[in-house]
């Protein structure tokens, strides 16, 4: 069982910021990947419906045999946990948990600021969350829709990027937050950009590299940890692969090849046909 | 028959743009709109993917008695108006032809700009059109991905569209062009900033005012004019209604209550479940 790989799911390609943290951390587990790039973004759809897809992806994963499954997807991880370990009996991490965690135990002022999608801070799973360590912890949050399409158009670093920054951080900064959670796997991209606006007073938490630390406590706990080399990652996706390849390659700052296009159960009527 | 409604569909919001025109040049026409978003954006979905979508969509209209189709999708009109018109017994207009007859006609350096969605500029459907018209013109397009978040999130003026427009058109206007087409349904919204970055010496040309003139004109050609009083239109959408009504009240400039959710066949087992 150990020496099986660990499945990461999402949208599409953000989740590969966790992807890189989970390699860059735990080195000698073997990795699948699957963005679900047919139906991204999972963000405008209904629960009910980000529940299904979810559980089309992890039964994707579960069937290549993985031992541990990340939802490294903010909106699935919002809706979708309970059903997931409902159905499947392996342990299953989301994005939000650690990264609240983090923000719960780090915050001094006890004013955390959290800034994700639109959707991500509408349902408001990362308030939940933090509270749920600390009741006494006032949680102020912002949607930033501009920073996807930013981190997908490269501009890290960019005057606009730095600008529209500015423009959403500004009312959290001025609420005092001395923390601040990226609710969004794209946002790590922005990390430097987003560390200069919100100044040194403010802890990032970065919900990427909490999630790769739960994974690690969790392969421990379960005795999961993979004692032989591992075989590359693979990645998977539901739509033609050459966006996700071209965006994805440069999120992980390498180039990514041999992206393999699959069908998901239920999704068969859905984006795919080639 | 001429007492029938005109169906608009396109993947989402942004074909608010041509129903605002349509509606402006034929306020005696009903007016049905479509925005299958579900399954938005079609942008990055395979051609034959996004040729089943438009079929399924204008399937929809034309249940609904519809007398005339408007493809008000750059992604739909590049690749699906063979199928669909050879589906339908209809008039069918895209939202390309139109607008890269009028660049041909306008440009007298012969040298046409086309901004778009990736998926737009990368299909070279503008560039085909245009050549189409006149094969002297050169065109150079830039695709502008930020575009359409910035239009969503409603920053039309601001510092950061405008900073961002300059990054997308310097390098075509230094290549010369003395015309612009704004080859995406959502630039329309950001028309002033672009025209102030573009500068008095280029000509805009807006694809939705094109359509809507086209409309017009193949009305009066296939003696569909129609001569009573409309009723209001209606708006469909295929996924909860929320974020439509909120971006497209903010694209037609008015509340937008009522939209109708509904479920395309074929698409039953994607997006909609409520």
């Amino acid at each position: 069982m150990s020496e099986r790989a660990i499945g990461i799911f999402d949208s599409g390609v953000g989740g590969l910021t966790v992807f890189k943290e989970i390699r860059r951390q735990l080195p000698d587990e073997e990795l699948l990947y699957l963005g679900d790039t047919a139906r991204v973004p999972y963000g405008t759809k209904s629960p009910r419906t980000v529940v299904r897809y979810a559980l089309e992806a992890a039964s994707f994963l579960v069937e290549q045999g993985v031992k541990l499954l990340v939802v490294a997807c903010n909106t699935a991880s919002s809706v979708a946990l309970p059903a997931l370990e409902e159905r499947f009996s392996l342990p299953v991490v989301g994005v939000i948990a650690p990264g609240a965690s983090r923000a719960a135990a780090v915050t001094r002022q006890l004013r955390v600021g959290v800034i994700g999608t639109e959707g991500t801070v509408k349902s408001g799973a990362y308030t939940r969350a933090i509270q749920g360590f600390n009741p006494a912890i006032s949680v102020v949050s912002a949607p930033c829709p501009l920073f996807v399409p930013l981190a997908e158009e490269g501009w890290v670093g960019h005057p606009v990027t730095r600008l529209t920054a500015r423009e959403y951080l500004t009312p959290l900064l001025t609420q005092g937050i001395d923390t601040l959670v990226l609710g969004c796997t794209h946002y790590p991209l922005l990390k430097e950009t987003l560390r200069e606006v919100a100044g040194s007073g403010v802890t990032l938490v970065d919900s990427a590299e909490e999630t790769a630390r739960c994974v690690s406590e969790l392969l421990v706990a379960h005795n999961l940890v993979r004692r032989t080399a591992p075989p590359s990652p693979r990645f998977f996706v539901t739509d033609v692969p050459d966006r996700f390849e071209r965006v994805g390659g440069a999120f992980l700052g390498e180039s990514l090849n041999g992206v393999e296009q699959v069908v998901l159960d239920g999704e068969s009527s859905v984006g795919t046909a080639v």
